[in-house]
C-alpha cells in the first residue's frame, strides 16, 4: 500500500511462496552506498529545501522534512530517490494536455524494480516504542529505504536473497514526530551502525515532502502486490510509472487517503516481465479495480471499516492502470484505468470561470 | 510580463502593500553562488551551445547567446536555470498527445518560487545609457538574474527582505546588442564586484536562446502578478509550470509578441499557497483571461496601443491557466484555459498533407 | 533507417549534393571526449545496469548489453546518449494521457543535431569479416557512435567536414554476438587507437537496451532522410523528438520491425531549420507517409520484399510526424501523423477488463 501503514500481508502472513532469490547477490549493488550521495545533497541543501537538520548527542543525523520544518516538493523528490536506494529515477512533471488528469505528476522509473522497490523503498520495517520506553507518548512508524537492507529484519529479505553491507545507512520514517532515542538505538543496533553513521529522514503523511515520497511509491505498490499475488519476483525486470501529485490534506485520515487515491485511482505502471503468462495474469489481477473495495475514496473505505486496516481488501493496494510487457512473447497487455473523476471530486480541481 | 520590457507596475508604482519579508534571511541561499556552477558550464561548453564568450579589457565575461552568435535551445535552458539562481528546474519536453497544443514545451519547477522568480529571474533592473554616455546609440535593457540581488536597486528587494552577498555575479540582458562599457561599469559598481567577477549574458528576444529563457518565465510571470495583486509573497510555497516553445519571430515586435503569447495563451502554472482564501482568490484573479485586453495576439494588442506599454492592462501579463492548491484546506482550484487555436493561428502549425 | 541495417543510400550512392561543411571545425567538440564520462558511468555501474564488461587480451573493453547479459532500459538510455556523442539528451518518459499512444516513451533532444545524429549516432560504418577471417561464422555489423568520427571511413564525413581526434573512442554495434578479434583490430587500426583505448558496446536488436538505443534514433532517422533528400545539412539547427518504447520482440525480423515501426508510425520530430522554403519542403517530403511502402508493419514490408532491403523505398525511413520551424519566417509547419492503431495491433496493448 502506498502509505506507510501496516497491511495484512506484511504482518507475518506472507502469501507468496518461497522462491529463488530475486536479486542475484553477485550483481547486487549497495543501496546504502548508492544513496549516500543523495543524502549528502539533502543535508547540504537543507535550508533551501525546507529541511531541518539536527544531530542527536551521539551524532545521528535527523532530517526533519515536515514535522517542524516546512519541507518541499523538491525535498520529497530527493527523499523518494534516496528511498529507492539510488536505483530509481523520480521527477516532478507538468501535464501538457488541454484537460489533464492533474497538472502536476510524479514520474518514476527503475531498471532494478525488485531491489529498488522491495529491497529498499517498501515501508516494511515496524519500529515501535511503548509509553514506558519513550518516557512520553508511544511511538510507531514503519521504516522504509536503504537501511532496511542493513537490518534485514523482515522475512521479505530472505526471499529477495539480498543483504546490504555499508558503513553508512539511511532510513525514512513516515510519521508526524521525530523518533525517540530508544527507536534510534534499535535502528543503530539492528543495522550494526555507529550513531554518526545513520541518517533518519522524517516525512509526515500530511506534509508536502511526505506526500511526494508516498506518491512516488506507485511502482513499489505494484511490486508489492505482485509479491502478494505469489508471482516470482525475478519475473519483474523493468518498472515505470506515474501518479498525480495532490497537495497534502491537513487532516491525517484525509492525507493518508489522498496519497492512496493518487495511486489507486491515478497511478499508471508499466512493468516488463519475463513470461507471457505472467504478463497476462498480472493485467487481470494487478489493477486496483480487481478489489471488492475499489470505487470509493480511500479515506471513506478506511472509515467504513472503523479505521481497521486489516478489514480492507489487500487487493485494493495497487495502481489504477497496469501495462505489462512480456519479454517471452514481446506482447504488451493492459488492464484497469485512471479515474480522474474520483480524484477531482476529492481534491478539488473545479474550474473557476475568470 | 514575460518579455524584459518595463511594465507599469514595475516603475515605482508598486501596488502591493508592505509585507513581512517573504524570504527568511536565515534560510536564504545565495542565488549567485548556486548559479556559479551553471555559468561555468555555459562558458566551458560555449562553442557547442552556440555562445560566443569574450572578455572586456578589464576582464568582465560577456556571453553572447544570440547577438552575433547563433545560440541554441540548450543554451537557453541553461540560461533560464542561471536566471532562476540555480533554484529552478527547467527542461525541454516533447508532447506525446496525438494532437498536441505544441510539440515542444518548456517545463519549469521550483520549491523556492519567490526567491527564484522574483529575487532572481524577474527582469526588474533598468539599465540605460544615453547617446552621450555610450558615444554611439543609446542603450536600454532590463537586467534579470542573480546579480540583481547583489545590487538590490529595486524596491522589490525590501519586500523580499533578501540581499545576496557573493564574490561572483551573473546578469542576463534581454537586448539585441552587447552592453556598452558604461552600463557594465554601472552593474559592477552597484553589485560591488571587480570586473573579472561579473558575467553578463546577452539574449536578444528574437534569438533562439532568448525565446527559451523568456518562455521559461511562465512561473515568474505568475509570481509577478501575484505580487501586483497584493497577495503576500510568503503565501506562495511551490511553483510548477509549462509553456509551448515557438521558434523566435524574426521581427522584433512579433518576437516579443510570440514569447508573451506562449505564456498568456499557452502557459499553465500550478502554485501551492498557504491559505484557502488566497487559492480561491488567485484562480479568479490570476489568469490572463481576467484582463480586458485578453483574446488577441500580444503583438496586435501592443500595436493597437501605439507601442505604449503603459496603455496595456497589467492584468494581461499572466499564464493562461492557473491551478492553485491550498495547504490550509488541501483543496485545489483552477481558472483560465489554454488557447491552442490562437497560438496555431499565429505560429503556423498548419498541417501539410503528405 | 532506425535499425542498424544497410540502406541503399548509404552504400556509396549518396544522393545529396556536395555542400559546404555542415559542422564548422572551429566550434566542433570532440564526440569521443564528450561521451567518455558516460562510457565510464556505463562501465562503473555495469552490474546494476545488466551489462557484462570484459576485456580482450590486449585490453579493449567489451560492454555486452544484451548478448549474454540481460541489459536494461537504463543501460539503453545511457548507450543512446553515448551514441549521440554526449551531445543529446535522451530520457525515458511516462505518458499521462487517459488513452496514451503508449505508456512509455523515449524523448530525445539536441542542439547539435547534425553532429550528434549524423557525425556520431548514425549506424554508417560497415564492419564485416568472412568465415575464413573469423575462423568461425561470418560477422557483420554496422558501427554507430563516436568512434566513427575517429575512423572517418564514410564519405558522409567529407560532407560534414568533421573529424574527431581523441585518445579514447567508443563504438556501438547492433549485433547479436560479440565481435571477433579481426573486426576489433580493424576498428583499432582505422581509429588509430591502442587496444586499451577502445570500448565496444554490443546491443542486439532483440534486447531491451538495443530496442531503446534504436528507438532513440528518432531524430537521427529524420536527419538521415533530410540528407537523402539533398537538403543542405547546415539548414538543421535544432532537433527534438519522441517515440514509443515497446519491449523487444523475441524474433529477429519482428524485433527489427518493431523498432522501425516505433519511429515510422509512432515517432514525432520537431526540427528547426534556417529557411522557410526548407521547412515547407520538409513537412511535405519527410514524413514516413510519403513512401509508397507506408501503411503496413515494417516486418511485413521487409518480408514481402524477400528480406531484401534494397527493394524497400528509402523514403519510408522517417518519423511518422514531422514539425519544422523556420528561423527565417518564424513559421512552423507539420506533416504526417502518428498511427497508434497500427502500433497497438502489432505490439498488443489490448485492454483486459479486470
Amino acid at each position: 500500500m502506498p502509505s506507510s501503514t501496516p497491511t495484512p500481508e506484511t504482518s507475518g502472513h506472507a502469501t507468496a511462496p518461497a522462491v529463488a532469490p530475486a536479486v542475484a547477490p553477485a550483481v547486487a549493488p549497495s543501496v546504502n552506498a548508492l544513496s549516500e550521495r543523495l543524502v549528502a545533497r539533502l543535508v547540504d541543501n537543507a535550508a533551501r529545501l525546507g529541511v531541518a537538520i539536527t544531530h542527536t548527542d551521539a551524532g545521528t543525523v535527523i532530517a526533519d522534512a515536515g514535522v517542524d520544518a516546512r519541507g518541499s516538493i523538491e525535498a520529497g523528490v530527493l527523499i523518494a530517490r534516496i528511498c529507492m536506494g539510488g536505483l530509481g529515477r523520480v521527477a516532478l512533471r507538468a501535464s501538457f494536455e488541454p484537460a489533464p488528469l492533474w497538472p502536476t505528476m510524479i514520474e518514476v522509473s527503475t531498471s532494478s524494480p525488485v531491489l529498488a522497490c522491495l529491497g529498499s523503498q517498501y515501508a516494511g520495517w515496524s519500529l515501535a516504542a511503548t509509553k514506558e520506553q519513550t518516557g512520553g507518548k508511544k511511538f510507531f512508524s514503519l521504516g522504509s529505504g536503504p537501511a532496511r537492507a542493513l537490518a534485514v529484519k523482515e522475512p521479505l529479505f530472505d526471499e529477495l536473497g539480498y543483504r546490504d553491507q555499508h558503513e553508512r545507512g539511511v532510513l525514512v520514517l513516515e510519521v508526524d514526530r521525530l523518533p525517540p532515542q530508544i527507536v534510534i538505538d534499535k535502528v543503530l543496533h539492528d543495522c550494526g551502525l555507529a550513531p554518526e553513521q545513520l541518517t533518519l529522514i522524517v516525512t509526515p503523511t500530511h506534509s508536502v515532502a511526505g506526500t511526494v515520497q508516498v506518491v512516488a511509491r506507485v511502482v513499489e505498490v505494484a511490486l508489492h502486490k505482485v509479491h502478494v499475488l505469489g508471482v516470482p519476483l525475478d519475473e519483474i525486470v523493468e518498472g515505470t510509472g506515474s501518479a498525480p501529485l495532490p497537495p497534502p490534506a491537513p487532516d491525517g485520515i484525509q492525507a493518508m487517503g489522498r496519497t492512496n487515491d493518487a495511486i489507486l485511482y491515478g497511478g499508471r505502471v508499466h512493468l516488463t516481465v519475463r513470461h507471457d503468462e505472467v504478463a497476462r495474469s498480472l493485467v487481470e489481477r494487478l489493477p486496483a479495480a480487481t478489489s471488492r473495495d475499489y470505487g470509493r475514496p480511500f479515506a471513506e473505505i478506511f472509515t467504513s471499516f472503523n479505521f481497521d486496516f486489516y478489514q480492507i481488501d489487500p487487493a485494493l493496494f495497487a495502481p489504477a492502470e497496469v501495462w505489462v510487457s512480456s519479454l517471452e512473447s514481446g506482447a504488451t497487455y493492459h488492464g484497469g484505468r485512471l479515474d480522474g473523476g474520483l480524484l477531482h471530486s476529492q481534491w478539488g480541481g473545479e474550474s473557476v470561470a475568470p
